[in-house]
């Protein structure tokens, strides 16, 4: 290949690597099948008048299907909108109208949750596990590659690296959906880059050729952090874990020898809940976590299973930004790298990090000082599609404003402390939730926390702390842990939280993290922030 | 940095290893300070009227001084004529001018060798180590550095990383030097890509940020296999040997803790004769190899003395394709796995390679079937520099023709047998000369060895073995030494030299390989091939 264009990928994966396999249950095949497939749909995709900078819409699960979309559409110059189907309907149709969608493709596994969109949209392609349609007289894949042929479309070869490969759109907290548009180059460089960088360093998810890949994040979420992309240009295993759950997830780790996963620490939470469930003592699994921040008690109980992990840190108006490594000097099987791994990322190579104060300057490396996270990288998207405003506040002199507070540690490490403005300025000073509530998940009767602003008239801002107990747990109980932890000076007398409210559970956003802002809502803290 | 270009990437090395060294006898310093020195060096360069597209020739060893130049001229767009030091001063005056050198930048430990040069070139400026200069009223690198002030060279940011970044020269066997250009953008992947390779696959090789890397590969050979590119990449400690010779590069390797180097296989046997003269019995280091076959016996002792090695294919008119790798399903540490990673090599991600029999055909995984090597990747260059004729017979749709000759070993491995046509056509028969001098060097008796076509009227052409002993050895204990390989069915009958010629040494090019046009001469084998 002469560019990074997506579909010229697979030249050397079927090259170098024919016998490997893409595993997608109940389906099973090589990369050279991967390719023959991804050409026969390109050729149906046109038949359907499908060409150059058409936007079809996708609806799936981690599945043969999608993979085999990404590269058909690359073939075509086509643009995937990678549509986050745990959106709420509504959000689903303001996404599908912002991208103009011209085509979707759903599962056939969503067509209850997709039935009040149906009737908006007459060009349909059911993606189906067998060859029948749900609908008559509507396409499935199956049938569109079984008529495909076997000639590469003609445009294939004058895809260039700058041509738009995708558009997703970000979920954020306030406000609606922002759309980005991803092109070939961008994209697969910062995907390789991940790779790359857990390649050269010391780290828990250090992968090899020798590694079987199963990413239980969704592809609609910047591809799955880049696996359809970067699994085959290392020409390894590839296992597409569809809709399993956590014992389905294991069961697919046994049978098929998977070793290296990416997931939020939330699946890793359920993936050992599950494990423990099944007796499963041991999971040497080596595992890239992100979204949001380990808690230290999950990230100790996936070291005593035998789970080896990395952090990264990055998101779909960044791509990936950083990583965390065993620095230079550290044993890597010491508990001090398990918990510098846990916390302290180190930006991919080609890509800057300045954490910024209220100064405008870099704070000092003092793993003290906060600031807001901006970054500089060489896949930056350009802005918010059709949004300028919002392009404009983001994206600044070729830098992306992230929103994120982030230290520098005195070896210079990345420490996030907070994502997206969930950090509670209390007397003009940051505290940032994230580490509180890190700090009180590794109680052992705490499951899952959450730790909020509430407006104070003195203060601005205090912090509530929102807990789902695992065992019997009161606010007294609580009150003298965290004492605890300002005696050792772990935290500032300050960031004490003013109120405790105990809940049965605590509801997740549709990438897996906590929903702060249903939370609020819930607790009548949806002030305006 | 938003693309590919050279000076754009030590602002990560500068912002994230701040106090990593770069140590270049007797200077030492961090990598700030390259920066810094290269920014008052681009200036200083400025001021003598080097601008974009102004050429400048180098000639310098590795050193601190080298590495600035690279920096410097990319901040300003200027193209590097990094020029073989070793070449005879008429070639050298023959590549200087098809390179329109506008300068020439010169070390002065080639004061002597330089001397024909001077008069012809008013423009010059001399690389010293102190501040003075060689000659009165003649700039150093010193004083250009000196008075170049802090201020980045207003063109600095736009740089593409389309622009040429420095031409080379390559020595082919038969006629004169031909000419590549480099761009950015192509020699940073290329570059990169060898790290990346190594990074993800067990390997004799494999680096991480925690190596200290020492090229002995000279800067004008493809930028010394892009070491003044990844290790400022990759954030880690440079060593630069200057002209140390083997017993100064031992000495470096134990002061600086020096792990990963690359050479030539005659540098790695210079370097274990030194280390045995030194009574040093353990040497572990990773060493990346190339440009010749590393030979058996070589590769043995090495491994005895602790190193671990990869091997490296590719050439400066194709850049890097190609590096050894443990199989999936090999154990890294077992005798087979050494033997692997001495001669079977994988196409680096997004390079595919092709072996073409005679047919044009791709040969089968046999290990048997001899080809020659088509390369296509996404840094190959597009031709000679103003040699149209020699372009198209080397570059043909988009693929690179190399001349070299190879198998493809059942588990797909690229096993090189013959590089450039050294191979012996023998009644329509390939003879890889390569394998030929790789078995005999395994004789202890046999110290260097070359293998040459010698013509033959009934046969075209029989191979001739010379060989320059270690010990007693004649022509007979050869010959039954070889037929004993014969009877295991290593070689084919047909393969036995018909003569066998003792000498007391073997020429080597300035690259350090076998100098076999040298030996074709002395030997009356010059004829037209």
């Amino acid at each position: 290949m002469r560019e990074f264009v997506v579909h010229q990928l697979l030249a050397h994966a079927v090259a170098e690597h024919p016998e490997v396999e893409v595993v997608s249950p109940p389906r099973r095949y090589c990369y050279e099948t991967l390719q023959s497939r991804a050409v026969a749909l390109a050729n149906g995709l046109a038949r359907l008048g499908i060409g150059r900078g058409s936007v079809i819409g996708v609806m799936d699960v981690n599945s043969h299907r999608y993979l085999e979309l990404h590269y058909a559409a690359s073939m075509l110059g086509a643009v995937l909108h990678t549509i986050n189907f745990r959106l709420a309907v509504e959000d689903i149709l303001y996404t599908i109208h912002h991208a103009e969608d011209e085509w979707l493709f759903v599962w056939e596994g969503f067509r209850e949750q997709v039935e009040p969109l149906r009737p908006h949209f007459p060009r349909w392609v059911w993606l189906t596990d067998g060859d029948a349609s749900p609908e008559s007289g509507v396409p499935t894949l199956e049938a569109l590659i079984a008529e495909g042929g076997s000639g590469w479309p003609p445009q294939a070869d004058s895809i260039s690296e700058t041509d738009t490969l995708s558009i997703f759109y970000t979920t954020g907290t306030t406000g609606r959906p922002k759309g980005l548009r991803y092109r070939h180059r961008d994209m697969l460089l910062a995907s390789f880059q991940i790779l790359h960088h857990l390649g050269l360093h010391e780290g828990g998810a250090r992968p090899s050729s020798r590694d079987v890949f199963m990413p239980l994040i969704p592809f609609f979420h910047i591809h799955g952090w880049g696996t359809p992309f970067f699994v085959p240009y290392l020409g390894a295993k590839l296992v597409l874990p569809g809709r399993a759950g956590p014992k389905e997830q294991l069961a697919l780790i046994q049978q098929e020898g998977v070793t290296w996963l990416n997931m939020v620490p939330t699946q890793l939470d359920m993936l050992l809940e599950a494990a423990r469930e099944e007796g499963l003592q041991r999971l040497p699994l080596k595992v890239l976590t992100g979204g949001s921040t380990l808690p230290a008690g999950l990230a100790q109980r996936a070291r005593v299973a035998g789970i080896r992990y990395s952090l990264i840190y990055g998101g779909s108006d960044q791509l990936a930004t950083a990583i965390s490594v065993v620095p230079e000097g550290l044993d890597p099987e010491s508990e001090e790298a398990a918990e510098v791994l846990r916390t302290g990322t180190r930006p991919l190579p080609l890509v800057e990090v300045e954490v910024r104060g209220d100064d405008g300057c870099p704070v000092p490396c003092d793993g003290k000082t906060i600031g807001e996270i901006y970054v500089r990288s060489p896949w930056l998207p350009q802005g918010y599609y059709k949004d300028e405003a919002a392009s404009q506040r983001a994206y600044q002199d070729g830098w992306f404003r992230s929103g994120d507070l982030a230290v520098r540690l005195p070896n210079r490490l990345l420490y996030v402390v907070d994502r997206d403005k969930d950090a509670i300025k209390s007397g003009g000073e940051w505290i940032p939730s994230a580490v509180l509530e890190a700090i009180l998940s590794r109680h052992p009767q705490v499951g899952a926390v959450a730790v909020l602003a509430q407006p104070d008239e003195r203060w601005g801002e205090r912090p509530v702390a929102v807990i789902a107990t695992r065992g019997p747990l009161d606010e007294q109980a609580v009150r003298a842990y965290l004492e605890e932890r300002v005696q050792a000076g772990e935290i500032a007398r300050f960031w004490l939280p003013d109120r405790y409210v105990f809940v049965d559970s605590i509801p997740l956003t549709s990438a897996g993290k906590l929903h702060k802002a249903a939370l609020r809502k819930r607790l009548g803290l949806d002030h305006a922030r």
